[in-house]
């Protein structure tokens, strides 16, 4: 257990805020449940730590998702039996996929993992190679980050700052290091064409408060938090010219699953004339969905909401509807950024020319 | 300090649940700080305290800030000095004024005390005169629960039982008794014409976790807490029919603010056809303000969403946005219920016809 000592990292980082490292025998992940109040690493050792830290949002975000678990399938190579490695390590791919429903970043990683095991003869082999392979998920998504920041600036077209709305958290915490929604936001600030972020905080884990707001202060970024309540109002003043989110995946059609409230922002957006725009790496595209009507919805247990860091805010027993995601269909979506490009108004025809 | 002992009171109550009680020489308010964990209640016995109260949000709810504060105007005459006796009890109507800026049932409550304090010539006159208008203000305002109830029933013409979502808290704890919105919600239940009630939790202040959840439980009413963000998404699933909220002030356009978030509903409620009432008694009609642009909006401290319960969960220097209330258009609104009839499709023709 260290703290904030990334010397052991090979990962290359354009922000001074990062989540994951990986130091060849452990995954270590900044326990993103305790910001902003401790900054706290996790060592982690196997592959079912991985899960768990998953399942329990250790990490999250779509992108860190996915990394976290490709360095998962590489610890299982190193605790695997030799005689039975290549089953032990696709038992631990099992649990991996397990862990959440609803991002497919999740699943692409580790179909990438799967294609790289199933070409390594010894478990020496794929101990080197699966960690070549998740070092290199790792490395292409914070690339494709700043790809994505690129593309969106230039899409946007701006003449001068404004100001944008977000929510969730989708920055270093949430990825590779940058971030997909908040690595543009960056990127506008570093291009002195940023004047304010509004974060949503983002009940009812509170991303925005505990990691968008903190990750941004540290950076030096102009943010201001408020309650998703307040963004109707926000808009309504006509300080917000953009919403800027992730997404969790994005089918065939240009639907996007991500975080509760993003649909919300999106009919808001619409009906103040904002303009919305959905970034992601093209791994969080599923080509094989056709609409975000069959994307599974996680739903997690109503404590959520029924507590707050351990204080009964509701009665014990209420019934608590506690979906983590909800799907803006495309019509409500100017642009989805990726790294291998941007699809203006999103439809079946735009998506198929881009990743068809 | 007594727990769930009503016998002082000489309200007639049509739900078990209160939040206000009189008893002559004190002002008895259930502390909704503490609600759902703890039922405790707070005797006041000056116009300070119940100043106090209101700003600290023991009590909430914009009639039961109005009834409130006619209480603490009867409490001022009972402490008053003799020989200044009207005026202590004017500079009592001027701190009870500034207690709440948004809320106009405070206002107007306090117009009407002050009527009969002009009229009262001595002390213990006054004692007795604003004592029982206070309690005929309590009063009137619980008819006008029951009446809006009939009126909003008979206005939404249901042929079957449906599900419905509301904001805030409206009920018997925001009121002189049965409710605004949901006093419309507990009557819809009372005739077998409500499936579920959704509630919203809102934030800041969590009163749908902590209020409506808790009132509504108690009453055996069927209801599913859910945070903000996912509204929208509960709205596109068809579930809901009806937004039912309650209203802080109502301008002579039919333009109005309530707690913030409402103006989210109105816009997603339109955008997902469901229909939108506002339920709030005629003493928040303010027809001398043309529309809700002049309203003026609370903004309460940011500790609100920088802390929950004492726990930091934001960056403690983070600069945050937050709005008590928000106005919502006329041209979102389906229905203003008063005790005085319905406004359709609210306008300026509309309103002026039933209040000018």
């Amino acid at each position: 257990m260290s703290k904030n000592s990334a010397s052991q990292t090979e990962i290359p980082r354009n922000t001074g805020t990062v989540a994951i490292r990986w130091s060849q025998s452990a995954l270590e992940l900044l326990d993103q449940r305790l910001l902003p109040r401790e900054e706290h690493w996790l060592t982690i050792e196997d592959a079912p730590g991985v899960a768990r830290a998953i399942r329990e949002m250790v990490v999250r975000g779509a992108p860190a998702i996915g990394i976290s678990a490709a360095y998962g399938v590489a610890l299982a190579a190193r605790t695997a039996d030799d005689g039975r490695w290549q089953r032990d390590v696709e038992a631990a791919i099992e649990e991996l996929a397990a862990s959440r429903p609803t991002a497919v970043n999740l699943f692409w990683a580790l179909e990438r993992m799967k294609g790289v095991l199933s070409e390594c003869e010894t478990r020496e082999d794929g101990v080197l190679r699966l960690a070549a392979e998740a070092v290199a998920i790792h490395e292409e998504d914070l690339a494709s980050n700043l790809t994505m920041a690129d593309l969106a600036l230039e899409a946007m077209d701006l003449q001068r700052p404004c100001s944008v709305l977000t929510h969730c958290n989708t920055g270093a915490l949430a990825t590779g290091g940058y971030g997909t929604a908040l690595g543009v936001i960056r990127r506008l600030h570093e291009r002195s064409l940023l004047k304010r972020v509004y974060a949503d905080e983002t009940r009812p884990w509170l991303q925005g408060a505990r990691l968008t707001a903190w990750e941004l202060m540290r950076d030096d970024i102009p943010v201001t938090l408020n309650a998703e309540g307040a963004a109707a109002s926000l808009m309504a003043r006509g300080d917000v010219k953009w919403v800027i989110v992730g997404a969790d995946r994005i089918t065939a059609n240009g639907d996007v699953a991500n975080k509760i409230g993003t649909y919300s922002l999106a009919v808001l957006a619409r009906h103040h004339k904002v303009r919305f725009m959905v970034v992601a790496p093209s791994s969080t595209v599923d080509m094989a969905m056709e609409t975000g009507d069959q994307i599974p919805i996680e739903e997690r247990d109503g404590t959520e909401l029924r507590e707050m860091g351990g204080i009964r805010t509701a009665p014990e027993k209420v019934r608590v509807h506690n979906p983590v995601f909800d799907v803006t269909p495309a019509g409500l979506i100017d642009l989805i950024v990726t790294e291998r490009g941007v699809v203006h108004s999103p439809n079946v025809a735009g998506m198929h020319n881009l990743f068809g």
